[in-house]
């Protein structure tokens, strides 16, 4: 079938706004936000409802059209972004927007999957609850792709990925059949629960439409602490003192390397180091309460005061009001601007024992400053769940062209990944696998387990028309770069 | 290949010891413990290692010879238990049993399959740390057998069922593939998580050698109350108004009919009512908290007092010391066993959003007693979760032949489908399918969902050797019955 058909064919299905041709400007879908993946498209389709998005698939998988399904286009990784010639129909979700119900007995609230993440958690407010998730790009980033990546975030360690605040789920299967496992239900045990397999999915199973997510209730108070460590080897034991103490009240842990932070101060308007010293790494914690009274605050300044006597610490500061606690969280959110501000750097998703989260660093910063002596080591990371987002700075000038960047990213994913696997890692803890990561994917992951994924994906999409070359390098092109520069 | 030439060879593989001829006896792994299934197979086999599960699944497939994983036999489905004439080889994890680490800053532990729930708890406790699964089961029921039912029990509002207490599974597949994805990482974005796959398998998609489970802090501090509900409409107010109060603190909540209460007094040594009024519902609760100061008592005494001033119970004591908590406890565990000794008992395992479970414990009652005059309604449940496990007994003599007893039970398995499915409800929340559930899943279970579920079976076991005829009615036996009486 040719273009032209193709969106004759899918505007008749869904009307005329409902489908945007490909030769006009669809670069908002067809180019990721950090405009490192570029493609292009036959058309982008705006389905309204589970109907009109079954529609659309069983038009593509009679016709064996690619389909691309596209959240709120803030991923990482490039799977939401077509291919370059790609002959695809990109299906946006972002029509699909509605809250469909919420239950506080059950603390349950069923979206569209083209909810954006800070809606849910304003309807999950205005309900006196809470939605916990909470991650850089909620303003823009919509439910259904926070499911297909397995959306982490700050506040992992108390409330898990969004794998664990999902209850039922709606998709649209490649052929076009609807699969309604919208429970509101806490435990099940009847059969396969076929839902976790499209949670990081990557839109390469089908289309998630709707999902029913766990509510909490909300702390009624919290304590947020910036604290000045000798070194990341003391964040461990800094850690389970904490977490013994505040056991689940421990809501988010976060630690910024020295390189990270003074890139934070030079880019982002009206910041400050919080404390003096040129400390080599600081942690960002916060403790949440369901408890109204005050006691919080002296409870956490009496553990770590403490913990500085034990030498866990050199220095802290907790916030005295939520100005002060906005500010210290700032410079946890300004990171990815200042990044981008400074120049180009290589940056990664490790995850590994807590335990092991010091001796990563320190040996993946060895050998990269050995081979690149003019890299600037940037890390952050949520040390409660042992992801580390390990990063080197260069300069632009660094990089005449993009390939040079690419050799350079290589080498450095290399050493990464050894250590990773050294030490019982995982090089995608939160953004997916998508285009850059399908190498490292085919090389580290278990035979086994990349055979059985593989044969999961045959058997949902044995036309292999749902987000095809994701995840997975195409059989045919088995070790080429299929890479965007 | 005969009965015996299939007993030589695995002989030959793992050794005499480790051989069981079923030509022996074998009772305790060919009836499960409730002496409702009653099987036979070619022989036990008792692996020591994965290696050892990776021989015999490589031999069974090759020969197409039916495999049947058994944990602790403790299962309340048949799903463990072979049919009559099976020709299967049954095999017991019960030699798989060693703790094989413990990572205290990870908070993970890997286990054997065959660890007994109870041990892993205490290998945690050994280490300062919690295992927070609690079943009735846990002295004898089997850490692979929990994964393969997700288990849930009495803790799930806090800390989920064992799905979310899971990190990481090592699987054997049908045709002896090992599958190892024994991580400690907290989250992970790498493709499809295969291991959510296996639980609730029951057994029919592989087996499960080892896991990597979720380590809590210990609470330090506790309290139990024993609550006079007017009524179980006041149970859902009563639910919210606690975990709005307490929140994450509240750790069970579970209800006792006065029809299963009388029954529990009646055969338990030593139990007496631990308040006035014949009250007919009665709640027990249990708060556990990260502090050890002794104000949780307190603040439990303040919150029961304002809801009985507001109608929400007539009643409460608070235990006053260990002792009277475990008396408490009693009168929930002992409820098994107490219904093994009154007669023949018709009982579920239904979940429903926690809003409808007054109405649906009162539409089938209503439709119960109609059919059933003598039919005696015995419910108990864990509200905090929706799951409740309405029963209803009769008399022994009510039953003259094992029949009899089937017909009624599935007249009333009917009427309760029916309002659970009404109320958006499912019916196997925390005991699998097995055997006697297959009919229903066929029926009740979303068309879609069921396919690919049996899809998924057919990849993984196009032999169809793993545990044939459970969760699936067999495709030539569609319709029959295929219960054991």
């Amino acid at each position: 079938m040719t273009p032209a058909g193709i969106i004759a064919a899918l505007t008749d299905l869904l009307g005329l706004g409902a489908v945007l041709p490909g030769i006009g400007d669809i670069t908002k879908y067809t180019v990721d936000w950090r405009k490192r993946f570029h493609g292009d498209a036959i058309c982008v389709v705006l389905p309204k409802t589970t109907s009109d998005v079954a529609q659309i698939m069983r038009f593509c998988w009679e016709h064996r059209v690619p389909v691309i399904p596209q959240g709120g286009n803030t991923g990482l990784r490039g799977a939401a972004t077509p291919f370059p010639g790609s002959g695809a129909v990109i299906v946006s979700m972002e029509r699909m927007n509605a809250i469909r119900s919420l239950d506080r007995a059950s603390s349950a609230i069923t979206v569209d999957a083209g909810c954006v993440l800070q809606n849910v958690q304003q309807a999950a407010a205005d309900a006196g609850l809470l939605f916990p998730l909470e991650i850089g790009s909620q303003g823009s980033c919509q439910i259904g792709g926070n499911i297909a990546t397995n959306a982490g975030g700050l506040t992992v360690m108390r409330y898990g990925t969004i794998r664990d605040l999902m209850l039922g789920i709606e998709v649209v299967l490649p052929d076009g059949r609807v699969m309604n496992m919208l429970r509101s239900l806490r435990k099940v045990s009847a059969g396969y629960d076929l839902k976790h397999l499209f949670v990081s999915s990557e839109g390469t199973l089908g289309i998630i439409t709707a999902a029913t997510l766990k509510l909490f209730p909300r702390p009624r108070s919290s304590a947020t602490a910036w604290i000045a460590l000798p070194n990341l080897v003391q964040a461990v034991p800094l850690l389970e003192r904490l977490r013994d103490h505040f056991q689940e009240r421990l809501t988010s842990y976060e630690v910024l390397s020295r390189g990270q932070l003074e890139l934070v101060f030079k880019h982002c308007a009206n910041t400050r180091d919080p404390l003096d010293g040129g400390y080599p790494w600081a942690a960002l914690i916060q403790i949440a309460d369901a408890s109204s009274d005050d006691g919080l605050q002296n409870e956490l300044e009496e553990v770590l005061a403490t913990a500085l006597e034990d030498g866990l610490a050199e220095n802290a500061v907790i916030a005295a009001n939520s100005r002060q606690t906005q500010d210290l969280w700032y410079l946890r959110e300004g990171l990815s601007m200042a990044n981008v501000a400074e120049g180009r750097h290589v940056s990664h998703d490790t995850i590994v024992p807590i335990a092991a989260l010091p001796e990563f660093i320190e040996r993946v910063t060895e050998r990269v400053l050995a081979a690149y002596p003019d890299a600037v080591p940037i890390s952050s990371g949520h040390v409660g769940d042992g992801n580390i987002h390990a990063g080197f700075m260069f300069q632009h000038a660094r990089f005449p062209t993009p390939d040079d960047y690419e050799q350079v990213a290589r080498e450095i994913n290399a050493i990464v990944f050894d250590v990773t696997y050294a030490l019982g890692g995982g090089f995608c803890a939160e953004h997916g696998i998508g285009i850059p990561y399908r190498e490292p994917l085919s090389k580290f992951a278990d035979p086994v387990e990349l055979a059985i994924m593989k044969s999961v994906k045959t058997n949902l999409d044995n036309r292999g028309i749902m987000n095809p070359g994701k995840i997975f390098l195409p059989p045919n092109r088995q070790g080429e770069r299929h890479d965007h520069p």
